[in-house]
């Protein structure tokens, strides 16, 4: 068996661990591929060093199939493909008790506060797992948790088909908010700095702006016959992009706050007032954006293999975190399939 | 016909004007009582002298009976007592175009935009006037205004009868805020510097705290058993109303933003996007925010006699704004009735 563990700042090493069958309640995954996000990146660099137990198995989007069934995991089967949801909440805080597990005080993310999945064989609580349909390609479906990501997103903003939305930012999360609004009717502009990922978001047929060459708030009310955006989404954990999501909506229009902002960041609390304008902060997913996710990446609507740009060996994290912080990709994949002679 | 007019700032000037009759579509008002407010103390400071057209009459908190109808005013009749919501919009820009006509694009705030009540005799469009129910006495008509905005406020906050609420700002619109969620069942706290309103908030049932001598959010958890406040409204324009706001929140807590904040402020969008915050922009009132208002002074759920701090004469208007500006009181009114010898 072997897993990539990180054990400090820009170093993943390789491991041989037995890993024991599967306890009660739990089940063995034979992990497929894992995808490497921007939390990730940030324990790569060092950033989360004092929430991560070294030497640590990181590792939270991702596919597999069952290898073993522990005691009470009635109800799947040897074979089947899987993901999991990598959130385990108490139950009991404020959050549980109304029903909002996922943003739960006490949650256990699985793959940063506890064990990950960046090792061919992994033991998880049979209640994360989620089912995938028979054909779904195992790579493909390392995307569900980003899309997760983005349909919850989505979900927060109200949409309806008649939205006009600006998403400000083109990298994964971006082009898998941009893609799911558009799924669901929504007209669709993207925002973003870097010309890669404007052309990637064309390939995906969504509409990408350049906001140093047009005039983003220019843009918007010509195609929306002066009134401005319904929804926009910032991503882009910029300062500029929380004024450009601000300033580019319509009366009533919402803002939905996606992106990370370490620290607080000035914003127009007038053209709120104003504009009766709407924000609501989004994190994560619930169940149902979950199981939304794994339907949009097996029909096809999600353009998940065009994400994936490289694919690593286990022996190879380093590698693929080198790539994710160099830019010009877009999803890097541990490939976590174990060897055989 | 007497009208005070403001001229120049801190300056009001006694004008009689002649009012002909009103015209198609209009009604004149024997004007009562005009409240005055903080965008009226604004308007006396000079702060918005681009706006106003000199010599202007103010005026837009107001009660009064209908004097003479003009042509095409049926269903009103002379002697009906009457408020005004003080607001004209233009039917087709964005906003109208999706019924938020109260916050058009081009709306014609009476009172600050065109002539206001602070004049014994008013002729307005019989499509703004608002019938009160006979027997509610003048002077607590004139603060049905400022209702309809506390009215507003709480519903954009979605108030709900199990909700914890935070009203940040003890002056008229915090205390009206508190009373009307109060009295929707909910749980209140007002936050407030001045001792004095705090007295007025405690003589109102409304629980008042000076936020240097007890900490707000210790206050709120260990009301709330841990969870924070459901809704917070910030009323105080205060940077520090903003935070506390935003602390005291519970995951998916709502914040309404009602307070003017002309310089854009700092904000914890961590928090948003951590615990899954919302914020609603409050600006002014619907129709149907005016009716519960005529409603809620009418039958004394709003403690309107006791907002009434002071009433200065029409001559004495100047004397009004400096009562105001020095503090220690809520509502002042201007008497705008026809002296007669
Ligand atoms: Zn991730
Ligand atoms: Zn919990
Ligand atoms: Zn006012
Ligand atoms: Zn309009």
């Amino acid at each position: 068996m072997t897993a990539a563990t990180y054990t400090g700042a820009r170093t993943f090493t390789t491991a041989e661990p037995t890993v024991g069958p599967p306890g009660p309640g739990q089940v063995q995954i034979a992990v497929a591929y894992t995808g490497l996000c921007g939390t990730d990146l940030h324990i790569f660099h060092g950033d989360m060093d004092a929430r991560v137990t070294m030497p640590a198995v990181i590792g939270h989007e991702m596919s597999g199939t069952i290898a073993a069934i522990g005691e009470g995991g009635a109800g799947w089967s040897v074979g089947q493909p899987v993901t999991v949801m990598p959130t385990l909440s108490c139950g009991s805080c404020p959050a549980c008790r109304r029903g909002n597990t996922h943003i739960c005080h006490n949650l256990n993310f699985v793959g940063i506060d506890s064990e990950g999945s960046m090792q061919n064989s992994w033991n998880v609580p049979a209640d994360i797992l989620v089912a995938l349909p028979e054909g779904l390609a195992l790579d493909e479906a390392a995307l569900i948790e980003p899309t997760a990501v983005a349909v919850h997103d989505v979900r927060r903003s109200k949409l309806v088909a008649s939205d006009f939305v600006v998403v400000i930012g083109g990298g994964p999360v971006g082009q898998l908010i941009a893609s799911v609004a558009l799924q669901q009717g929504a007209r669709v502009v993207l925002v973003e700095l870097d010309p890669g990922r404007r052309e990637t978001a064309k390939g995906f047929g969504i509409i990408a702006i350049d906001p140093r060459e047009e005039n983003l708030v220019e843009y918007v009310l010509r195609e929306t016959d002066g009134a401005g955006a319904d929804v926009a989404f910032e991503v882009s954990g910029a300062a500029a992009g929380v004024n450009s999501a601000v300033e580019v909506l319509t009366t009533r229009g919402r803002l939905v706050m996606v992106a990370i902002h370490p620290k607080p960041k000035e914003i127009d609390l007038h053209r709120f007032f104003w504009r009766e304008l709407e924000m609501f902060g989004a994190r994560l997913y619930q169940r149902e954006d979950f199981e939304e996710a794994v339907r949009l990446v097996a029909n096809g609507a999600i353009p998940a293999r065009q994400l994936i740009s490289r694919v690593v060996a286990l022996q190879d994290v380093e590698e693929g975190f080198l790539s994710l912080e160099s830019g010009g990709v877009m999803k890097v994949l541990v490939d976590c399939r174990e060897v055989t002679a």
